[in-house]
């Protein structure tokens, strides 16, 4: 699979881990509900616990809507925390907060321990599957509540897929969704393979010309180094290296290491500094670029200067005592599990890179090769059509009230919906925001365009419930 | 699951059977494709050869549209060769022919002679596996043919549910349907489980007030008659059958022949003459009835009137030897085994009748035993709330392009979309129609209003198709 693969999984984990400053004032109460393994068939009766997370503290059950985070791959306490938006106009609109976990993350584990063994437990991780856990989620509330509160979906990154998904397939359940930083066409044949990559490059662009000519030239230098015993030595010494490069097989591993630090970096692009595995400053870019300003220094320097802009990234505080490059090792107690096995069945991600138009190292994108790691590592293949025919792809039009919001620092965004499609379907571009800002807490660094866009979010979504209660009045007439 | 599971069944069958008058015209090229057994999780690898049938005589690859049929619980070749209006109208619209089976029916049997046998086998048979298999039909054929030709889905009763489920499901693969006597609302809490046997009381007392009051005093009669063995030996003489009613279960057999033969007619009450598993003239409600035109009669009398009348629809050619009240030996080779499943997943459709406001026994409609019946007999659990979850209930007015047509002569149209629900979902009432007459091919006989929803329903699909091509064009741009 590869770096890149799991690119997406650690957006999410680590923006989302980014920041617990707020998280004392955020309570709710822990729930369980049984749901089928496998909603869409009757061959077995299996189900599982799935979590969810509720705050009813602010719902008016007369007028108050239902706020329903549409789980993504992680603890759904981490998304509870970090979607300080929701919790932000929560009493505003007398909402009712609810967090539902996905399957397959966080305490939601069909199978318990066996849940990644094999195909024949983790088949039934899905985004099919875990939308149609939310509605059984919706469908317990409105039971238990006895009103059906009217539902609006949130979800930044897969999550904001699964917000902009479940609104298209239940319209009769999710009034309207929030789906930021949603890369719903980073898929076969709706994004070229080089986006992602290109805006990565141009956030390092804009920052410093010379920061992205840094890191172009840099791969060949560590090749170069890489290839000899004493260039090898050199390299984990100069680095601080927790395991010396042994061999050139340890030098791609270091290379992925940077590649993924210059893509995370991109993703967290915030403001105002946050914390995630080490912690990093306001617009962390900047800081990390201000160390790579001239591309034309001799090798050496070029990868001293390539060491102490990534090291804003991996020692920002200087507390890290090597540097630990293996991806694998890099997560924090949290699984890769999840997203490595739905990247081998749905979520396949065409990325690729050539070296000109960006900054990384010619990467092509291989299907073939992509699908037989999945076999040989899970018995899973992928399949690249499936989820243009489950969500239609680039054909869209026809749904309404969906918000698709993205930031023009995003990687991510190059996958996301940024042109109007119909006077329902909002799109909002946010210039200065990375990968879903809009979601995170208010703050007061907030740029002016994540200002607007979360009060044209709070205008849309008043809309919507009028016209909701409005439409219930009439029908119960 | 007594009679009444089966009649939605007997439906279909007996409708879709009921003439090949042109059958003869009709050629179609026979194809099979390979489907996932299960198309939302990756649990396991299983496809099955699912049976579609193509003909593209008339379709233009630059300008035609498919007219899809979403198959329903039966043969394909039944309704491909009884949805006479898609080959009426196909040279009109330049359009290829679609007709695809519904998994379980027909020959597309995903675990052969083993499909029913257990719920491991059985329980892929769900209406949302059989739509993933359309689109799956779709996709073939838009990568043979290399140009996405729009789709408009057209079905009958189950089958007209499911050509407005793809649509809402499929917006994108969809571009319109056709559901013609599609009890979408025929669910728990949507519909008064009274309706359709008030209908079928209201046709028969239409044809003559008489009539449905003779039904109505009838069952109490019968009973009379067959508590005693003199009494059963005169019923089984008189009405000529089969096999002697020897106890009070036999004549509960009995009655619930009559019943479903009065809920038959109701369906197929054209105004000209249809086969099926005998044939009947046109309008056979009112033939049945001028039989019985006086309820005052003495009990004997009252029988014998019901007799006449019934036997136009079991004996018409007066070829039949002896009457069989056997239900499940009236089955004409097709099984019953794929709806009665169906029946005790997804398919809930709650009946009942108080004989007051109905011709018809009192009868209660009692979940628990249902459930019960069905656990016995599959160990399936009925889920009376899944079709609301996965297709919005009631609540359907933010889709697009369906148009629903009901029959006034139709006891399924109390369980149909009756009222406009929005600029974009389109009601057509046939006053003079019994179940889904319009999609059969055209005849002489046609009543002015079926005539009337047939051009109104052609000028709706170029609309479609005109604003498809026109988006289309701009979105190539």
């Amino acid at each position: 699979m590869g770096g890149k693969s799991l690119v997406f999984f650690c957006v999410i984990t680590i923006v989302w881990a980014a920041s617990t400053v707020f998280a004392e004032d955020y309570t709710y109460e822990t729930k369980y509900l049984d749901v089928p393994v496998s909603h869409f068939d009757f061959s077995k009766n299996a189900t599982f616990k799935l979590r969810y997370l509720v705050n009813d503290t602010f719902w008016s059950r007369r007028k108050g809507p239902i706020f329903f985070y549409t789980g993504n791959e992680g603890d759904i306490e981490l998304f509870a925390r970090n979607t300080g938006f929701m919790w932000d106009i929560a009493a505003e609109f007398r909402a009712m907060l609810v967090f539902a976990e996905h399957r397959y993350y966080g305490k939601s584990m069909p199978f318990g321990d066996n849940s990644f063994s094999s195909p024949e437990y983790s088949g039934y991780l899905t985004s099919t599957e875990a939308m149609a856990d939310f509605v059984d989620v919706i469908y317990q509330i409105w039971g238990e509540t006895k009103v059906n509160s009217p539902v609006i979906a949130f979800g930044g990154s897969y999550g904001g897929m699964l917000s902009a998904w479940i609104r298209m397939k239940y319209p009769a359940v999710i009034l309207g969704s929030l789906a930021s930083s949603a890369p719903i066409w980073q898929f076969e044949g709706m994004t070229p393979c080089s986006t992602a990559f290109k805006i990565v490059t141009d956030v390092f662009s804009m920052a410093d010309k010379e920061c992205s000519a840094t890191i172009r030239k840099a791969w060949s230098i560590i090749d170069k180094q890489g290839q000899s015993e004493d260039g090898r030595r050199l390299l984990s010494k100069s680095w601080n290296l927790c395991k010396e490069l042994n061999n050139t097989k340890d030098v791609e591993t270091f290379k992925a290491y940077i590649n993924e630090a210059c893509f995370d970096l991109a993703m967290i692009n915030y403001p105002y500094p946050t914390n995630f595995l080490a912690p990093v400053p306001a617009w962390p870019v900047k800081a990390v670029c201000s160390y790579m300003n001239d591309s034309s220094v001799p090798d050496l320097e070029l990868l001293d200067k390539l060491f102490r802009g990534i090291s804003v990234y991996s020692n920002y505080t200087g507390q890290t005592k090597c540097l630990d490059v293996d991806l694998d090792d890099n997560t924090a107690g949290l699984s890769y599990s999840g997203w490595d096995i739905q990247s081998c069945t749905e979520m396949v991600m065409p990325m690729c890179a050539d070296g000109v138009n960006d900054m990384f190292e010619p990467d092509e994108w291989n299907l073939q090769n992509y699908s037989d790691t999945c076999v040989n590592k899970y018995k899973l293949k992928p399949d690249p059509r499936i989820i243009e025919k489950l969500y239609g792809g680039k054909n869209i039009n026809d749904h309404k009230n969906i918000i698709f919001s993205n930031g023009l620092l995003d990687p991510w965004s190059g996958g996301g919906v940024m042109k109007d499609i119909s006077s329902s379907i909002f799109t909002v571009i946010i210039p200065e925001s990375a990968h879903h800002l809009d979601l995170r807490a208010a703050d007061p660094a907030d740029p002016d365009s994540v200002k607007q866009a979360r009060k044209h979010y709070k205008k849309i979504f008043r809309a919507w419930l009028e016209e909701h209660y409005r439409t219930s009045a009439q029908r119960t007439k």
